[in-house]
């Protein structure tokens, strides 16, 4: 693996895995007031529509980035809502 | 423009600005207490990461919409430092 490709790799796992630490501090504390509803809905829509750019591009990197941040996201959603 | 890349950029659009809501909120509100700082730390080094993959790529898009979300999430990692 060259080194572009590396790099590309390590920053798709952690932007992907930032939000697990998001998620976890949610469900411990039941608050997410200071988290924006607006935010939540921009970004869950813009990863959906980037997974559904790499599954027309069958990219699998995209596909496994998008999707694992995606399913974080809407996780972080429900919370959201569940604990307004 | 062809369908693919159309939806790549109204994907970008919607991840790099759905931060603009987040900064504004915190910034009316001045409180950050439920934004995971460990995700703000992760996501800002991915972020920046990707920034750099796009520099080495020479690709526009990647530039414009990591640098972008990088400036958003920088402020929002100061508002969290500031409010702590």
């Amino acid at each position: 693996m060259d080194f572009i490709t590396g790099l590309g790799l390590v920053a798709a796992t952690l932007t992907t895995f930032s939000f697990l630490p998001q998620l976890l501090k949610i469900w411990q504390t039941k608050s997410a007031k200071d988290v924006s509803f607006v935010m939540l809905i921009f970004f869950n829509a813009g990863i959906l529509l980037w997974l559904i750019y790499g599954l027309y591009l069958s990219a699998l990197p995209i596909i496994l980035a998008n999707g694992i941040t995606l399913f974080f996201n809407l996780i972080i959603l429900v919370l959201k809502i569940k604990y307004k």
